[in-house]
């Protein structure tokens, strides 16, 4: 099994000096996600090249958050034993869900046929989340607040500058859960599987901040998992600030320094 | 059709001042790419989440990257005229292959079902690639100038911020090709479509820069266009590393300031 950081000989070059070190770098493996219904053999949905570690929150997550297994619905999570080497056995993870999982769905998660328009897209997302709720109110201090308290928390990024973070926080700011990967998609499919696994969706008392950009994607997953205020230290895409319009989420992007922008409902965060 | 960079309504708070403004932001829209062959129909292969533009590029960049289509093998690239309404139709691009696109592979890049662990997709990897060249070398300095050069270019990011960057250099520094994307495998992608419908595969005198990270499919995409040096602003994942040594491809990443890290293969780089 691949580290979470491995090390690796470098030559830095600075200047007219060079030297030989071995750094850290950021660990990267695949891992392929298969979810089982009752009555149902486990079926492959998606390989996604991840940091080792974490392993069951990532695959429960991504399974929450693109709709195939219900935010209460994951029973059990495990390594499968029937793959044919000792190191592939822990990168393959099945999911049983209390449901059946839809094949139709399924298939759609698999090949990401789903809509090919942004509009198709949304209409799904919002026709598979739940309304967010009116609350919470936020502070301006305490949204300033976040990119801190995540980076002071970023272990592994401190020694590789290679991984994504999103880190889940209540309304005073303080930090709940944090969780790191070299996918930006997966750290936010992590700490919303942690979240799955401990009973604890949907989280509508909850902030989530991620350490880039913000894309379509991330406010999908946002939404399924029921969070209300999404913030992101880097830029946000059209159609994530459509997307968060449309379903009701608090979008703040570009959160750094003194300031931040909001692109969606500003009536979530106290400003004075 | 989504725009290259729409303008959007925007609350921009800064310190305790608060302004409504309109801002652009970076473009994204889901697009469909289809692969063809003789006598084949055109099959579904991927969705990707993209910003519009250079659609025709992207499609065969990906094809060719993921080892579905030869470097040579494009004859033709077209958007579809079968799809429902007028807004999905720029959302769907087939590229027609001289020669007939294999389906077991073709499945196997919608379904993501590759190798499921670093050594199976470097083994795979490593079969679709031809060797890379001994050459060329380049000097310290010519590596150096390179980020502010992709940087002076880059039109939409300076606007919105939220666009990844991919140019393709000569081993003089000059810049022969820039793409930018919200993702950063499309904006390789990208580029290497470019190359492949120019009839200029592979790009064996070329260094390819990318604005952010290098993870292990970035490698890749470069190791089937015949890229010899791929630098990186950011930082490596460990199986970027390792595949670049394997493949014999310098890695060069962290090119910031007077400095950078070399992963592998520093033969090709003049240091003194």
């Amino acid at each position: 099994m691949t580290a979470v950081a491995p090390r690796r000989s470098v030559l830095a070059v600075r200047g007219d000096e060079r030297r030989r070190r071995r750094d850290r770098l950021a660990g990267e493996e695949p891992m392929e996600i298969r979810a089982a219904g009752p009555g149902q053999a486990p079926a492959p949905v998606a390989v996604t090249m991840r940091t080792p570690g974490d392993d069951f929150e990532l695959a429960a997550g991504f399974l929450v958050t693109e709709g195939l297994v219900a935010p209460d619905g994951v029973t059990r999570a495990a390594y499968c034993d029937d793959v044919p080497d000792e190191q592939q056995r822990f990168n393959v993870v099945t999911i049983t869900s209390r449901a059946r999982v839809d094949e139709v769905a399924q298939r759609r998660v698999a090949t990401s046929a789903c809509g090919i328009c942004g509009k198709a897209r949304l209409d799904e997302v919002e026709v598979a989340c739940a309304p967010l709720p009116d609350g919470p109110a936020v502070a301006r201090s305490t949204l300033l607040g976040l990119p801190g308290a995540l980076r002071a928390r970023q272990a592994v990024f401190e020694d590789t500058g290679g991984l994504h973070a999103a880190g889940v926080f209540d309304v005073e700011g303080r930090l709940v859960a944090l969780r790191e990967d070299v996918g930006r998609h997966n750290a936010v499919d992590k700490v919303v599987g942690a979240a799955a696994l401990a009973g604890e969706l949907p989280l509508s008392e909850r902030i989530l901040l991620v350490s880039g950009r913000a894309g379509f994607e991330i406010v999908q997953k946002a939404a399924v998992a029921g969070v209300p205020i999404l913030a992101a230290v880097s830029a946000p895409s059209s159609l994530a600030a459509e997307a968060a319009e449309r379903l009701g989420m608090t979008l703040v992007a570009f959160l750094r320094g003194d300031g931040f922008n909001v692109y969606s409902r500003p009536e979530r965060l106290v400003l004075d």
